[in-house]
């Protein structure tokens, strides 16, 4: 059952021969199946109906892809047109058309001849430095955790919302890299993970990390996290971020206000895991700023999950034709926010400390 | 599809013959089926496995089960048994035995002739006295709503957690009593309904209730509140309660802590309605006090609800074997209170009104 025994490295995503492999989220925690890409065109596809989820793991998926199609035809109208497809599997994911436009201007300055190996190359490099740099994330974090666990005679409990792991990234995750180092140094945690409804990723994903990489933890409902806090049954709370702005506000899946707001009210310290990638240097208040993606109505009216007989069916929760609402993020502001976890250090969430990391 | 085509006066009870008739609440919101109870066997049967539900609801129900076991036979040692039976049916519901105890003492001090007559008539006068309890907290909570859709020129939005809704009382009930005042009376108002896992009774009950009394209504994800009120969506919650202490300090469905520090972050009034029921004197600090019920996990690990053919089932939502914690019940300290809305009008959640209140 350990990682190690599934996929090369513990990774997410890998290269095998002339195909791609990842792991198709959609089936998790019920299965575990690989998926092998071997054209762009699945490529776009495993994005697009979210096989393949987490920023970063979508973007090295789709410098796979790119890869994928020099393989094949690696002129420049080909490699025009496949990253056209793959920028169009997820228009909103700022880092998949990052990685897509870097991938594909280095290749079109490349001669043809060495394209097909310049792009295995690139986006095995895209995959190393997101390893690279969640687990120098993953160190910082885990110096926060020695200190914090030093003043205890129990094992450190932790809070986490969604799924920042292994999953949403190549390898380690943002806010579970300092808990999958800690725990193989020994040091007795465990973690409470929110289920995230609507689409249960803490649940479904974040509890499957930690049950295959042996890590204790204990699934709740979103609302008792406030309560667990209240009775000092919560040390710390970790949780990733999709954007951070220039003052440090935190935009993150929808629910992170809440634990936020839960962890200020009783004095427990709330780090957010941050690549410095996920800095927006165009977005100053995030309360104002950030446009909130509303997702499908159907992740609120139903509930995806394994029935008795094992397969993989949706149920619905609300009466027919009941209207819901389904923001996808919120924004915590910066002044809830106890410090920032970076690969470069931990840093106050302050307009200073941003400038001075992110110039 | 008006409730009062479906039931006498709108209730969730009601007498018919000799028989008492309940709405099947495990059905809802996917089928309206009335469960005939003719012994009172099966009214614990409805009171144990939840088909009713709600404190005020189930003490009714009780003291309907004591008057079928009176129309069969009321001799004092089938009573007693009955009353018994009735009350391990829910051993840690209040209201049920504070009903079954009143009832069974003003029977045994009846003439053995006169017992089924009296046993009905007492069943009928505990049900309308919680109809008439939650119509004058709803008018009061009704001149409350009047006041802030006075300075609006868009319909009122009111959030609300679980369902304090018709389903948990008699008629009306007590969160809900209010805005179906005010809907009737034309004041245009919108209900954001937080989906209350792990049991979704806002997502079931309340959507129900709400959609079915023609009130405007959206279900949100619990994550989302904090979401909407940090962006002006919400003018005020309401909520119900299951316990209010000496001080003031407010017991009910867990999650509904995070939404009082929401509401209190952004300015937005946060009531609790409050029948005196449950104003418990032997409680001061609710945090320390209340023990709170830790309830199975199924609830946790699986969401229930109707198959793409309309069958009723559960599916898993976490891989096997996981641990999960399900605290049923939170705390909101007094200090996040904004008032309590109560059937003899609304008061601050402070010692000295609740000591004025109920001496």
């Amino acid at each position: 059952m350990n990682p190690t025994e599934r996929t090369p490295n513990r990774r997410s995503i890998w290269r095998d021969g002339a195909a791609v492999c990842v792991v198709d989220q959609r089936r998790l925690p019920h299965e575990w199946a690989v998926a092998r890409l071997t054209t762009p065109t699945q490529a776009v596809e495993a994005i697009a109906n979210m096989a393949v989820r987490g920023a970063p793991l979508i973007g090295v998926t789709a410098a796979y892809g790119l890869a994928l199609q020099a393989a094949g035809d690696a002129g420049d109208a080909a490699l025009h047109a496949a990253a056209q497809q793959l920028k169009r599997a997820r228009p909103t994911a700022v880092n998949l058309a990052w990685a897509i436009d870097r991938a594909l201007q280095h290749l079109l300055a490349t001669a043809p001849a060495r394209r097909t190996s310049a792009a295995w190359d690139f986006a095995a490099q895209l995959a190393d430095a997101d390893v690279a740099t969640n687990e120098a994330l993953g160190r910082n974090g885990l110096a926060l955790l020695h200190r914090h666990a030093a003043e205890l005679t129990r094992p450190l409990q932790v809070l986490t919302h969604c799924n920042a792991g292994r999953l949403a990234t190549v390898d380690w995750g943002t806010a579970l890299a300092p808990v999958y180092l800690a725990h193989a140094e020994g040091l007795p945690l465990h973690v409470w993970v929110d289920e995230t409804r609507p689409r249960n990723q803490g649940a479904g994903l974040t509890a499957w990390e930690l049950r295959d990489a042996g890590v204790p933890h204990t699934v709740i409902a979103d609302n008792a996290g406030g309560h667990l806090m209240q009775h000092g049954q919560v040390d710390l709370v970790i949780v990733g971020c999709d954007r951070v702005t220039r003052r440090g506000d935190v935009c993150n899946k929808i629910g992170t206000y809440l634990k936020a707001l839960a962890a200020f009210d009783n004095g427990v310290p709330f780090y957010v895991a941050m690549p410095l990638s996920t800095f927006d240097a165009t977005l100053d208040d995030g309360l104002r700023e950030v446009a909130i993606e509303e997702r499908g109505a159907r992740e609120v009216t139903h509930a995806s999950g394994c029935d008795a007989a094992g397969r993989l069916v949706e149920v619905q929760l609300v009466p027919d034709g009941t209207a819901v609402a389904n923001p996808a993020f919120d924004v915590t502001p910066a002044r809830l926010v106890t410090a920032l976890i970076t690969e470069r250090g931990v840093f106050p969430a302050t307009r200073e400390a941003l400038e001075a990391l992110v110039p």
